[in-house]
This record gives C-alpha cells, sequence and structure tokens, in this order.
C-alpha cells in the first residue's frame, strides 16, 4: 500500500480549480507532510493547479538536505531557510503563472501575511481556508492502516499493563502513564500521541487529569486516556477499569457510560449530521440524570493531529462521510468521588463503523 | 524561589503603557502560561494596562474547571471554549476602559483576527507583536532554576548511559535514544524536550538526524543531540563520542568543533551583537577550511521553547543582556563520513556566562 501524495495532490488541484486559484502556498507542516510525506520541521510546498507538478516546489532548509532529497525526490526543491517566503517570491518571479495565490488563512499570520506579500511582488494572496485539511478529513487506506498500527500499539500497550499486574493499589499515577508509555514503545510506537492521562480515585472525576504521585487504592476506578504516535497518526482511546468489586455507584455510572457510548458509535453513519451523533449518546445520559456531568463534547476527528475535524458535539458541524475517523467518549464525572471515560477510535464505513481500538469495553477489574 | 506572575504581569504593564496600549489580548499559550503559570491546552488572557488586576481576565474551559483554579488562583476567570473570542467580547463591553486593545499579531491568524474583531465590538485592536516574547527573551531566577534542572537531567542521563555500558558496538541508534530518554525521566524530566538524536558514522554527518535502527560499529563518530523538560523549559546539549580509538580526521575535527566552540562561549557577553558571537566561532572553523561544513548558525535561545530568540546566526539581529539563555553550537559535518557538534546551554551573565550543562566536552572515547 504505497503512499501516493501525488494522488493527493491531484485531489487538491481540482479543489484549487474550482476556486479559480492558480496555485496554493501551504505552510502548515501537516499539510506539508500529508501532500509530499515530508516530516522535518520547517518547509513549505507552492502547489500549482497544473496537472503536472513541475510548477510546484518544495522547499526546506539545510538542515534537510539529506532527508528530503529521501523523502520527498519528486518534487523540484528549494533549500532556503524562510521557506514559505522563499516560494511566495517564486510565484512573484513567474507571476504571469501564479496570479491568484491562495493562502492558508487558517494558518498564517497578520504578520506573516504581511511578509508574503512583500516578497510575492506582483502574484496576489487570495484567502484560501482549509482546503488541504478538506482533503484530511476523509482518510486514504495509507491512513487508516496507520492508525489501526496506533490503535493496536495502544490496546497491546494496555494489555500487557494489566496482564503483568501494573495496574494495582500502591503504585502511583505518574509510573502507570510512564509503564504504558513504555509498552507502546514496545509495540511500534514513536511515541504517546499526547499525554498520558491515568486519574484514580476522585481524580478520575477531572476530565483532563494530568498524572500525579497520588497512589492507586483499593475500590478506586481508574481512568486512563492515552494513545500511540505511528507514522505520524494519533490513536485515541480511554478505558476505566476498578480496583476490586465495583461499588454499586460504580457500576451504575459505568453500565450508563458503556450504553451511552454504544448509542454515539451506533450513530456513526455516512450522512449523519455531527450533532445528530453528539445528540444519540447524550440522550442515554441526560434521560438517566447525568446530563450536567457529562461535561464535554462527544468525540472529535483524529489523524495527523491528535484533534481535528469533525467536531462530534453540540456546536459542531457537518456531516460524516466514509472514511472519516473520529472518537466516540462519553463521560460522566461526580466530583470528589470519580468518573467515567470509555472511548473508541473508529472510522466510518458505508455499513457498521470499523473500530479500531479493540479492547474490551466490559468494566476491567482489577 | 516563588514564580511572580504578578511581577511579570507588571513588566508587560509598562511595555502596554508606552505603546499607548489599554490591553493586550494574549492567546499564545505559552506566554499565557509564563504571565499565569497555567499549563492546559487551551486559554487567553486579557491584560489590562492598569496595575489592578481586576481588569485583567484569564479564560479557560470547562475541562480545566479544577487546575485553572489551582494554577491562576490570583486572576478573575471566564470558563469558555473559545477563550480568546469570549475575552475579545469583554473587551468590547465595556469599551469605554479597552480603546486599544493590543493583539499578537505575530500569533493570530488572518482568519482569527477577523474572528476577534467582530467579536470586539466598539474595542479596536491594534498589532502589538512580540511583547510578552520581549520580557521572555531575559530569564528571572524561577527560569534560570528550571532550565538549570532540565540541563542536569540531561547530564545526569548521558552520565549513566555511558557509565551502564549503554553506548556500544551493536546498539541501534533508537535503543541509544530510547535509553537516554528514560533515563532523563529518571532524573526528573517531564520529557525529552525535542526528538532525540543519535546518528553514528556516516550519520554523525547529517545534522537533524532522526535515530533508526542502524547499528554502532567500533570507530563510529557518536553525535548524540537531546535535552529534557523540566517545568516547561527546554535543556539543549550535544556531544559527540567516538567508538574505540579515534582516527586522524576524527581527532582533528573534534579538536577544531571544540576550539570553535570555546570561541563562541567566550564571545558571550553583555552587549555583543549576536552576530559576532557566531562570526567569532565561525572564524575558527572557516580558518581551518571547514566554513562550508558548518551547515547551520551558532546557536539560539532556549526557554519555554526549544527555539526561541535571540538567534545567533549571521541572519540574528540585536545584542545579548544578562539573563539571555543561549546555546553555542557549531559542527563541522563531512558527508559521507561523519560529522561533529558540540552543544551547551548557557545563561549570559556580567561576567563570564554560567555553564548549565555540565558534561565534559573532551572527546569521550567509549
Amino acid at each position: 500500500m504505497p503512499v501516493s501524495h501525488a494522488h493527493r495532490r491531484a485531489a487538491l488541484r481540482a479543489l484549487l480549480r474550482e476556486r479559480d486559484l492558480d496555485a496554493l502556498l501551504v505552510g502548515d507542516l501537516l499539510n506539508v507532510r500529508y501532500l509530499t510525506g515530508f516530516t522535518g520541521s520547517n518547509a513549505a510546498l507552492l502547489v500549482h493547479a497544473d496537472e503536472a507538478d513541475d510548477l510546484t516546489v518544495f522547499c526546506t532548509d539545510g538542515r534537510y538536505l539529506t532527508q528530503s532529497a529521501a523523502q520527498v525526490p519528486d518534487l523540484p526543491r528549494l533549500i532556503d531557510r524562510p521557506s514559505a517566503l522563499r516560494l511566495a517570491a517564486v510565484a512573484g518571479e513567474r507571476s504571469s503563472r501564479y496570479r491568484r495565490v491562495g493562502f492558508e488563512s487558517q494558518h498564517v499570520t497578520v504578520d506573516g501575511l504581511d511578509q508574503l506579500t512583500a516578497a510575492a511582488g506582483a502574484a496576489a494572496f487570495v484567502r484560501a481556508p482549509g482546503l488541504v485539511e478538506q482533503l484530511r478529513l476523509v482518510k486514504d487506506d495509507v491512513e487508516v492502516e496507520a492508525l489501526r498500527m496506533a490503535c493496536a500499539a495502544a490496546d497491546r500497550a494496555l494489555a500487557g499493563l494489566i496482564e503483568h499486574g501494573g495496574l494495582r493499589p500502591g503504585r502511583t499515577e505518574k509510573e502507570v502513564a510512564r509503564e504504558l508509555e513504555t509498552r507502546m514503545l514496545d509495540h511500534g510506537a514513536a511515541g504517546p500521541s499526547f499525554e498520558t492521562i491515568v486519574a484514580t480515585g476522585a481524580n478520575s472525576a477531572v476530565p483532563h487529569h494530568r498524572p500525579t504521585g497520588a497512589v492507586l487504592q483499593a475500590g478506586d476506578l481508574v481512568k486512563i486516556d492515552f494513545g500511540a504516535l505511528v507514522d505520524g497518526y494519533h490513536s485515541d482511546m480511554t478505558r476505566t477499569l476498578v480496583l476490586g468489586k465495583p461499588a454499586a455507584w460504580q457500576s451504575e455510572i459505568y453500565e450508563l457510560v458503556a450504553t451511552a457510548q454504544a448509542a454515539g458509535r451506533a450513530a456513526l453513519a455516512v450522512g449523519a449530521d455531527v450533532k445528530d451523533v453528539d445528540a444519540a449518546s447524550r440522550a442515554v445520559i441526560e434521560e438517566a440524570g447525568y446530563g450536567e456531568q457529562f461535561l464535554h463534547g462527544l468525540g472529535h476527528g483524529v489523524g495527523l493531529e491528535i484533534h481535528e475535524a469533525p467536531s462530534l458535539a453540540k456546536t459542531g458541524e457537518g456531516t460524516l462521510s466514509a472514511g472519516m475517523a473520529v472518537t466516540v467518549e462519553p463521560g460522566v464525572y461526580l466530583a470528589g468521588k470519580g468518573g467515567v471515560r470509555i472511548e473508541d477510535t473508529l472510522v466510518v464505513r458505508d455499513d457498521d463503523a470499523e473500530l479500531l481500538t479493540l479492547t474490551t469495553k466490559n468494566l476491567v477489574v482489577v
């Protein structure tokens, strides 16, 4: 399954022509990576609307001379530190071919646009926000495979942690987080996809708790929200476990959240409004009287970013398409007592959504 | 040594008054952290030029209700997801006190400014780039202490790696990088301050090589560029070692780079032009005929970012002040053969610069 960056650039060109743009100056590094495969920390790409790649130019700096030659062998390449400015100058020098150049107005800063405009001379910059992000909404097979591997690394890490007794009274949240991260590396992750959350006891009621020296105790709910990074793609999974026999209130909110989570997953259908997906899950929690304790949206897209479009939330916009990768993660948080969140990463499909995080969602008692 | 965020805000207010600004809308998360201590992933701060903190408002979202109460107890607080927009609206509602509101034009995007302007009503936004960054250039005692701890974690990790035989023929670059990162965690780091570089043999000639499965071999130069993150502050150090008796060419370029690095350190004086610091080190390498093999600038500021102002480079601007934290990192890279870089993190002082990375710069043979 080779990555076809050329194919992605072709899809972008169709969007440029729809907007009557001669080119797009891509300065966002994730967008550059998506379109070229380049993984360094400084680069820009000027994508011309013409099908042939020879008017499309990539620029990075001298630190990445070797790396860019290997990763971007298929495009004309310039080496210069202010990469976006250099490409703006390229457009200016050939302004008859670059009359209307789109720029990523959701990424370019106010000061940055001044600099681009000064460098571009006769080429005119036009706002063109979100074009590459629009393509990135729907994951291709290579992207889904990377997400699958990232989710598998997380699944295996959590299984190993539990199997080897890593979750037990007496350990600290930090120790558990660190073991989980090490295990993800063992299973092929380049690193965690975000700062691992391990929250025990009352801390589990804090949605985004950072691991502390707090000690796991018998009877605690332990909420673990974590993910692995593989080939630039982020997995995201939350499981909440209980140390010893669950109390009645723990079982109650666990079953409630699990039911709400299943309802959210079931609502992931091509054409579904993202607001309705959120509502399908939220209704379960609201009907049980815990609506006020569900403090956040239902989920979000994942890919080259840990949080990207679409947002599955009351305030979200748009509908689902096949190939979108999203999380479904309802939670109920009882302040001072404890909380439960259950989260999967899934890919929307024409039939049922494909589940990428495969760890059981039955309440695990350790 | 308590952190005085209030003191930093007072220093910012002096800059606002100089520019006849009623307030500054701070949306950059590192700048918000610097001024408040808040470490979450969404926040903004509206700093009013009035000395009293009660017109200054902090905003974050519901995920950080508890965390922000603990970290920012000393400021009026709003809870809303679009934090910067909410604060723009606050300025608009009280526009008689917020006539001229500065915004960080080097961070706010073109689209973002439209949204802010729409939210702010009668309050007018004025470009005010780099004000907090100007303060951040000179580190206070709390910041230097964090940098010192970050550098110490890196020093200890490297010492432990060498002492326990972690650098030996047969290991891969990735294995070495991972052990080094684990050892930094053992010594109090929250994580690596950037992706650890371990480059062996010919790979050491690539300035920013990412660790691969390449195997360390007897006779290799091994270049290790890494750092630790402590309390949000980044250390940065490079050492180049040799596996077994060094060849003549290895010793030659090592001594050359070490001499150039010492010259760069000696040039770190209050009032020195950053270009001259670069030149002082670069001259040593140029005189030896390796100027073309020194592919990058001499160094950069470090702090809440791994790369921040000032830039010690041909293209850098400005002069050094006491309290600036910078790296000095010349290198000579012989393509296909091997390279040497030696890098320290230091703080500019009225007398000699204070060295924070204490690992020996003699050629270590392992």
